[in-house]
């Protein structure tokens, strides 16, 4: 396909997105689910799962692989803008009062599923079809323990956002953890990833780099940033300058992390996190929001369900494969951030959300999902067994947090929170 | 390349790509030229004209072959975006009362410049070089001709735009015109790709098609459309849900614009003229501007930058071929709506503001080359002609703009523009 023909067909595939999001998404808040669960399941529908099985010249009509590259590549600035805007609202004084919880959530958050998951992963690899012949032990076993570590950070900040708990010390918590678990698993994929293709630069660049960038941008880059939030106040707004210069370096941060590897989405997170606040911030996320959920966060949703193609499980045994890593990836890390939060003081109802809230796997797990299957690490069927468990975490925390974290409490919050971002 | 190295790179293009426009704009600015020209001009710079020319190995691998869909098909974006907000500005209880200056200065702003243009045509077909040995006679003047009616609608759009100038009857009559003319152009454009192709259905799509899609939008669809400014009204503001309904019909139109060959821009501008008024317009704009603007909007600059190449007008003659036809545009286009506007009762400060806003060519023309490039009707000589043409008379309109036009009334105007918006 031309480009211009790829261009024409993007406004349809775009129409289309909108409205199954849309309808999907009305059924879902039906049923109590949020809009972000609901883009998510969409996104599988729209694949070979549904929407391909059932009609596959319709869909191969409104999805060829030529416009693949396209809705990655869009879908990706939609995630690194919203990450951006979530970074934008992360309270770091929040975090500071609740260090030690943060800490022991964490901590647990990581090393309970790594375990489970490497044990997991040495069964796994024994039994064939789940990992390519290339595979040494210990590669399969550090790659499950990553994609058990791993926390739906994007779709947690937007449950946390939806709600309005942003600046609460639940919703920052939460934040908190989930950022440093995703982080770090991470880091133990840049170890498996450096070992299968042979380079140690690989795991070298994505945790120096890394850090560097993190520590370097929340120190001097925060303070190199303060003019923007002094501009704000003085011109009472942000300007389309200063909106531009604001991009430049959130694009820019999205690039290098994504360059050394250890993906876009924390470049973005962290940027923002370092932004002024203030008139700054509250201005930019108003300039910002509406496009990015509305528009180009979805078409992010749809590429990975492109990809999922649930028809590969297909025996008794697989499911059971299914309801094991499943087990295995709740207690792993629902339970343990549960016990964690309460081991560190926090009230049963916040620790229930938290450990709800961390168990979800969302989307962050497709992509590691995603570069385990390009690599030729994973094969096809582990790819959707995987994906399987993470669509079920992800719908399971709507309503369990729903239940544990009630409407009373929720509107105090939510009041909280607003008291907070009027007066910013 | 991959998706994914794709992906990593565009990050890094739209961080250059903005460095690039902010710094070209600063300079432009300086000089008197709006933010837009020098979008346009900074485009030019970051192709094979400038930075390739000297250092084509950064620029190559800046902006590499692979990566050139994606920057079409999402510059296509928001440009669309931004023809909707257009649209959406666009008052057509003005037009009515100036039906009479917008007829003939529309008419004579696609008679005369199609004549002189194919006048122009007739002799350049007939010096090898500038046309493919396939084009018959008729097709290269009608060519030509199209081309030299071309109005740079999106650009005129926002000079009138960034100079608050979109709700005077200035603004409006230049859009209406402005409209009509591109509307004429790109219908006998469609007649040259018809006879060109041998496929007559290729025509008469655009020509009913568009026809159908104009009356009907603007009648039936503006009815259906009603609601959405009652809920506007209703739920004070507009939902996240709301601003998906509004994208979906916008990219709905787009696509089907763009399908029977007419171009999208239109499909979005018309969407944007049919949509409810007041709150929920207002509140539209504000939130799909920002983004539109800063980020999406300088993508579409940058693509036919990257497809121009000044290097190819190398003798004498050739510029004297430039002079030529830049004379005969202006003359054909600029002097014809002046002397229009004249003539229909217009006050000669307006009808010369018109002249100018009415020569300039903008992008729109480079998209009509672009097409006739692509389908091979034209060689990249005559195309690198036009398109010097085409930044000529757009760098032209903003001082000659600016001087016909002065700040007291500017001023006024923009006055009556501000109490118009914030009436809504």
């Amino acid at each position: 396909m031309s480009n211009f023909e790829i261009s024409v067909l993007f406004f349809l595939q775009l129409a289309f997105i909108l409205i199954v999001c849309r309808v999907v998404g009305w059924l879902a808040k039906r049923l109590g689910q949020p809009q972000v669960v609901a883009e998510m399941i969409a996104g599988v529908l729209m694949g070979p799962s549904l929407f391909g099985w059932f009609l596959p010249n319709a869909q191969a009509w409104i999805f060829p692989a030529d416009s693949q590259g396209l809705i990655y590549a869009v879908g990706q600035v939609g995630l690194v803008l919203y990450m951006f805007l979530v970074g934008l609202e992360f309270d770091t004084n929040l975090i500071r009062n609740r260090l030690r919880s943060a800490a022991w959530v964490s901590l647990s958050g990581i090393l309970v599923p790594l375990a489970l998951g490497c044990i997991l992963g040495y069964f796994l690899v024994r039994s064939s079809g789940f990992f390519s012949a290339d595979v040494v032990v210990w590669e399969a076993m550090f790659f499950v323990g990553a994609s058990m570590s791993i926390t739906a950070f994007p779709m947690l900040a937007r449950i946390i956002y939806e709600r309005g708990l942003s600046g609460t010390s639940l919703g920052t918590l939460a934040l908190a953890a989930g950022s440093i678990d995703d982080g770090a698993a991470w880091c133990v994929l840049a170890l498996v990833l450096a070992s299968f293709s042979g380079d140690p630069m690989i795991a070298v660049f994505a945790i120096g780099g890394g850090t560097l960038y993190a520590v370097g941008t929340l120190t001097i880059g925060q303070k190199l940033l303060k003019p923007l939030g002094i501009l704000a106040e003085r011109e009472k707004g942000v300007s389309p300058t200063l909106l531009t210069i604001t991009l430049i370096f959130v694009m820019l941060g999205a690039w290098f992390t994504d360059r050394i590897g250890i993906y876009a989405v924390f470049g973005a997170f962290i940027m923002g996190a370092a932004m002024p606040r203030g008139r700054f911030a509250h201005e930019v996320q108003r300039q910002i929001e509406p496009l990015t959920t509305t528009l180009l966060l979805p078409i992010f949703f749809v590429y990975s369900g492109l990809n999922t193609s649930i028809s590969l499980v297909d025996s008794f045994w697989l499911w059971g494969i299914v309801l094991v890593v499943l087990l295995a990836a709740s207690v792993g890390k629902g339970v343990a951030c549960w016990a964690a939060a309460r081991f560190s003081g926090e009230d049963n109802r916040t620790a229930l959300a938290i450990g709800t809230l961390m168990n979800a796997r969302g989307l962050m797990e497709l992509i590691i999902l995603n570069i385990g299957l390009q690599r030729g690490i994973i094969t096809p069927l582990l790819f959707t067994v995987m994906v399987i468990m993470a669509i079920i975490t992800t719908l399971l925390a709507s309503p369990i947090f729903e239940r544990v974290y009630r409407r009373p409490a929720d509107l105090e919050n939510a009041l909280a929170a607003k008291s907070l971002s009027s007066a910013l």
